[in-house]
C-alpha cells in the first residue's frame, strides 16, 4: 500500500495527469456558451467602443471653445447640425461650432467633448453654453473600454455574465470553449442499493451530490448507478466509465473492506497512485490511473466526499479546462471561538458567519450532510497546527 | 412624468407585482433539479440516518462494558457475531458482548457505542478493548443529521449541491420546483442594429448580457432581437413579450428620445409606474405594468443595465419564486482609499480586493463594461452620504 499523501501532493498529481489529457475544444454560439470555459485567449479585433461617443444628451463641441464660459457669460456657438443616432456625422466641427448629439452618438471630426443639454440654451441656430468642459469630458473615446489588440479575456476563464458582455462587445460569436468534461459517477456499497424499506439500508446521497457538484462546475455527469460491494460489478462499471468518460468518481462505504475492493479494481484496470489523504475529512481517499484517466475513490461519508471533490477533484477539472482559477478570492474574517485541532492532518471545517461577522464552526459528526445547507463557507486549519484562537483572522472559502 | 424613486421603493413595487403573479410549479426528477428553486418547504418524512450507525471499523459495544479499560487492563468482551453491511443485525447485544461492525453498519439493539479496531485485539472469540468509549462515541444516531418531521429545506431555496444531497438523503424525487420564469429581452436603438460595418453603429451588448444574467439565475431568457428606435416595431415586440413571457426587459440607447419611446410604448400597452431611479448608475430606468406583467426599460449603458438588473430585476425574479434569499452574505472589508460621492443618488461601484484585503474602486466611464470582468464585487454608498473614508469598513456584495 502507498503512503498517505498531503492534499498539495494529491492536487499536484491530478493536475499533472490533466496536463497529459489534451483537452478537446468546440465552437458554441455565444447564446449557449454561458458557464463554459474559454479554450483560448480572446484578443480584441476592434476597439470598444468603436468610435468616440457622447455619454450625454447635448452638444458635441471643441472643448477650447467653452473655456471661460459661465452663467453670466455663456460661450456662443453655431449649431452646425444634428448627428443622427447610429450614423457617422456628415460634417466636421470647426472652431466656434457645435452639433446636437444624443447619448451614444458618434462625435464628429473636430469635436473632443460634449456639453449636457441642461447647461445650454439654443435659439436661432445658436447654442449658449453656460459651463466649460475639458477635452474628453462627457465622451467615451474609441477603445476606452477595450483596446484593439489587447487580450480581453484569458484562456481558462469561465464565461459568466461579464465575460458574455465582453464577447458580445467584440462580436465574438461563436465562442471557442473546452468540451465539457464527462465524468462518470458510481456509488458502491452493500448498504446503498436503494432498498430503503429494509433496515440497514440507506439512500444513496453521494451519487446525487457528486452529479450536482459536477453540473455546478459545468461538467457532464454520467451516473452509472449504485452497485453492491461486488468485485465483478464494480470492475464492469469502472471499466465502462473509463471507456466512455474523462474521469471516474467512485464513492463507497467508508469501511476498510469497501476501500480494499476499490483499490483492487483500480489495480486490475490500471494502478493506484495514492491511498489515503492527510486531510480531515477525507482520509479514506484512493486515487489511481486507468487507461490514462483518473479514477477517484472518494470517501463514503457524504461530507468527506464533498470536501475531497471540492479540494482535489475540482482542481483536476479546472486543470483539464486550461486552469480556470477559483472564481472568487477567499474572504478574511475573524474566528468567533477557539477551534482546536491536533490530529496532524490538514483540517477543513464548515463555518457560518455570525451577526458580528465572525466565522463560527458548525460542529458535526461523521456522515452528516445537512450541515452544508447551513454553512456560509469553510475554513482550513493547516497540518501540525494546534488550532485557531478566537479573534484570529482566517480565510473563509466558498463551498 | 412620474417622479424619480429610490431603489428601495422600486424593489417594493416590483416585488408587490410579483406577489400578484401566482407562480406555477412543476415536479422534476432530482437529477434535473439543480439550480431550480423549491416550490414548498421540504419536511423530512424519515430520519437521516435512518438507524444508529457506526462511524468506524471495529466493534459495536455497550459503552459501560468498556469503562475503566486501559492498555494494561483491557476490557474482555465476547464477540457475539458480525453485522453484515446493509442488513439489520440478527441479534441483540447483551452485557459483556460485542459485535464486529464496519463503518456505516447498523448497531444491534443493546449497543450504544463503537470502538475502533485499532484499539482492540481479537482472539478465540474474544475481543480485548484497550480504551474506554462513552455512550454515543463513534456512532451517528438515527436522526442526527435530519430528524423526521423537521423542515429540512425552506420553500424558495435554490437547489445547489448541499440541497441536492439533503433531497437525496430524504428520498425526495421528483422535486417540487417553481417553473422557470420566462423573461423576454429586447434591445432597442438605431445604433445597435448590428451593422457594425457602418460607422456610428455599435454591437448589441445588453441583449447578450441580460440573457446571460437571466440564465445565471435559472430563468429562461427569450431574446426578441434588436430593433431600431421605431415605435411600431418596439410596440410589436413588447406586446409579443408580454403575451408569451412573465416579464419583459427592454434596454435601449440612453438618450432621452429612446426613453421617451419606451415610456410611450408602455403607456400604450399598460401604464408606467416609475420613470427614473435615484441610483448611480441606473438613473434612466423606466418601469411599467402591461397586462399584469412587469416591463423594465433598462438603461442603455451596459454597466448601468447590469446594476439595475442585479438590484431591481433580480429581486423581482426572486420574489416570483418564493423569495429566494441572496445566496451569500456580503463580506465586510475596509476600503483602501477615500471614495467621494456627492450627487444625492445611491451609488454602486465595482471594486477589486487588493493584496491587503481592502476594497479599491475600479473607476470607469459611462458605457464601459469590461470593468465587470476585473471586479471582485461591488460596494454601495447610501444617498446623501458624502462618501467613504479610507479605512472604513463596508460591505462588498457579489456581482
Amino acid at each position: 500500500m502507498l503512503d498517505v499523501i498531503t492534499r498539495d501532493e494529491a492536487v499536484a498529481a491530478v493536475t499533472e495527469l490533466a496536463a497529459g489529457q489534451p483537452p478537446e475544444t468546440e465552437l458554441l454560439p455565444l447564446s449557449q456558451a454561458f458557464g463554459r470555459v474559454l479554450a483560448r485567449d480572446v484578443r480584441a479585433g476592434e476597439n470598444v467602443p468603436p468610435f468616440d461617443r457622447s455619454t450625454v444628451d447635448g452638444y458635441a463641441v471643441r472643448a477650447e471653445d467653452t473655456f471661460g464660459a459661465g452663467a453670466s457669460i455663456p460661450a456662443q456657438l453655431d449649431v452646425a447640425g444634428e448627428i443622427p443616432m447610429g450614423q457617422a456625422p456628415a460634417f466636421s466641427l470647426h472652431r466656434g461650432q457645435c452639433a446636437r448629439i444624443a447619448t451614444g452618438g458618434m462625435l464628429p471630426p473636430g469635436a473632443d467633448a460634449a456639453v449636457m443639454v441642461e447647461h445650454t440654451d439654443a435659439e436661432h441656430g445658436l447654442c449658449l453654453v453656460y459651463r466649460p468642459v475639458a477635452p474628453g469630458e462627457n465622451v467615451t473615446k474609441a477603445g476606452d473600454d477595450i483596446r484593439q489588440g489587447q487580450t480581453a479575456l484569458p484562456k481558462g476563464r469561465r464565461i459568466g455574465v461579464a465575460e458574455t458582455a465582453v464577447l458580445a462587445a467584440l462580436g465574438i460569436d461563436p465562442v471557442p470553449v473546452f468540451r465539457k468534461p464527462r465524468v462518470a459517477v458510481l456509488s458502491t456499497g452493500d448498504e446503498i442499493t436503494g432498498r430503503t424499506d429494509r433496515p440497514g439500508q440507506i439512500r444513496d446521497i453521494n451519487g446525487a451530490l457528486l452529479c450536482a457538484a459536477l453540473t455546478g462546475l459545468g461538467a457532464e455527469a454520467v451516473f452509472l448507478g449504485a452497485v453492491p460491494d461486488d468485485r465483478a460489478q464494480i470492475l464492469r462499471a469502472v471499466a465502462e466509465g473509463v471507456a466512455s468518460c474523462d474521469a471516474v468518481l467512485l464513492s463507497g462505504g467508508s469501511s476498510a473492506g469497501t476501500r480494499d475492493m476499490t483499490v483492487d479494481v483500480i489495480n486490475e484496470l490500471g494502478s493506484v497512485r495514492f491511498h489515503g489523504l492527510a486531510m480531515k475529512p477525507g482520509k479514506p481517499t484512493v486515487f489511481g490511473v486507468c487507461g490514462g484517466k483518473p479514477v477517484f475513490g472518494l470517501p463514503g461519508h457524504p461530507l468527506a466526499a464533498y470536501f475531497v471533490f471540492r479540494l482535489v477533484v475540482r482542481p483536476y477539472l479546472e486543470a483539464l479546462q486550461g486552469g480556470a482559477a477559483e472564481s472568487a478570492a477567499a474572504r478574511v474574517v475573524r474566528v468567533g471561538e477557539n477551534i482546536p485541532s491536533n490530529h496532524g492532518r490538514e483540517e477543513f471545517l464548515c463555518v457560518r458567519i455570525n451577526e458580528k461577522g465572525e466565522a463560527v464552526p458548525l460542529h458535526t459528526r461523521s456522515g452528516v450532510i445537512s450541515v452544508l445547507t447551513k454553512a456560509d463557507g469553510f475554513i482550513r486549519i493547516p497540518r501540525n497546527c494546534e488550532g485557531i484562537a478566537a479573534g484570529t483572522e482566517t480565510e473563509v472559502f466558498e463551498l
